[in-house]
């Protein structure tokens, strides 16, 4: 890991985390219990990494975090739902999620369902008001939502987590595997990238460079997530084989540790050559790749 | 009810139903479980009131049907997303809606909530799109996000559902049901008639006047609602009662069948007269809103 990396992920961390605080609902003196449910989620933690992937990707092609803070929480708001409906008992059935009791474990069933679908609608509404506050164009605000949508949806995150579930316990190859980490996860992490370089202002080109690099990256990270599952990793806070114990097939359950790691590893060189073509402004972009694709922890 | 109206409704109903169909995922030969599941409830049917409101105020100010027909769609999946969750066994519970069997009773929860997510999502999708294509201007498009998704998230729809779950059972003044009606479905109908009426490119006068009339529409279709299933009608395909015996309150049940209708024919007179400035363009939308606030069946 280059030495800069922690820094720059905590301070852009804590500026997420404040705007998020900002930007979610609070409709009056007391809280009504679908806004502490919404709260209680966004503000369980997490790496924010895609709002840290959306912010990078801007500054990588010379935009400014400011223009870019909105529609990066907008992305974690997303996030954070689709995690909510993936821990449900009709889904996942988690007790816990980084280290705290799930959404529905504190709320109800009911309230993790409206909390989720609450968060997914206003973080449209938080991107659309960007572009009817002209920070950014209409036209600019109309593709990143495009985007955003495509890779949350039904040919997108949403189609990941249907697979997901209907190959518990099947046999899968690993072509099966990655093809269910680029809906699940690796969609979203595309958009995240796309979304803060189109607010950045990119062009073609980057466009296609940056798309590479997150395709990339998002697979060399669920690879490592995968591996920490079974290494008994405490960041992702589930308990240590929770993917073997629900039959969920891993890339390192099924190639082993070692190759899962090397495979990491390989991706992580792609994701970097991806961006071979930037200049300084990428540094944050590369360093995460390094951070992400061989965390041991 | 004016004689022309069942055609119009008829007709519209017809082109709305085949564009749905068009508009919905078809990814590959055969249709994933959650393409089927997304599928199964938008075809379930019902009266389509909100895209042809939408078309309808688009039409008032001139717009066309074409140009209007996919938003209207994109709405209509929203409202059949949130129908799938409200049925939800740890919501309303229902087996039955439209007098076919629920999502969740032929597909399972975790594919209705996953049905209901991407059709939420799917439906901003398609109108980003037409932002993108250039159909409709990107300015009036994030309008038209904004007015939805503001509609449907957690200061409208959602939060009308969660308001009316902790109701349910407690004693509840006429104010309150009302403030339920609002959000929870009232918000809705409201941003199907702004967002048509963006469409046909209101001017400001022309969208608080259909805003208005949307109001007051929205309160007299939920009260004959709520009347109908105290009355057994069989339209909108529950058994008779259900609200009653699930302890819902509603506005008949707290004052009566006789004034709930009478309140439903005054809220539809209001509605009239917001359109009191509109020429013959509006008919259908005059029409549509005898046709609602006086129904017997």
């Amino acid at each position: 890991m280059r030495p800069g990396i922690q820094p720059y992920l905590l301070g852009l961390k804590e500026i997420i985390d404040k705007k998020l605080l900002e930007l979610l609902p609070n409709s009056s003196d007391s809280l009504s219990k679908l806004e502490e449910s919404m709260r209680y989620s966004i503000l369980a933690g997490g790496k924010r990494l895609r709002p840290i992937l959306c912010i990078s990707a801007s500054e990588a092609v010379g935009g400014s975090l400011d223009k870019a803070l909105q529609i990066a929480c907008a992305i974690e708001m997303i996030h954070t739902y689709s995690l909510i409906h993936d821990d449900l008992p009709s889904m996942d059935d988690d007790l816990l999620r980084r280290g705290i009791p799930t959404n529905h474990s504190v709320f109800g069933e009911a309230l993790a369902i409206l909390a989720g679908d609450a968060l997914l609608t206003d973080a449209f509404s938080l991107i659309a008001r960007e572009g009817i506050s002209n920070v950014i164009s209409p036209t600019v605000v109309v593709e990143i939502i495009r985007d955003i949508s495509k890779a949350a949806g039904s040919q997108g995150m949403v189609s990941g987590q249907a697979f997901d579930l209907a190959l518990e316990g099947k046999e899968v190859s690993v072509e099966l595997i990655e093809k269910v980490h680029s809906l699940k996860t690796g969609a979203l992490i595309e958009a995240s990238v796309t979304s803060g370089a189109r607010v950045g202002g990119a062009n073609e080109d980057q466009l296609l460079q940056l798309k590479c690099y997150a395709k990339y990256l998002g697979l060399a990270f669920q690879i490592i997530d995968d591996v920490l599952d079974i290494e008994g990793g405490t960041e992702i806070g589930k308990s240590r084989g929770a993917d073997a114990r629900k039959n969920k097939a891993t890339y390192p359950a099924l190639v082993g540790v070692e190759r899962a790691r090397k495979m990491a590893l390989e991706l992580t060189e792609k994701a970097l050559l991806a961006l071979k073509d930037f200049d300084d402004k990428a540094g944050p972009l590369r360093d995460l790749a390094f951070y992400l694709g061989g965390r041991k922890y």
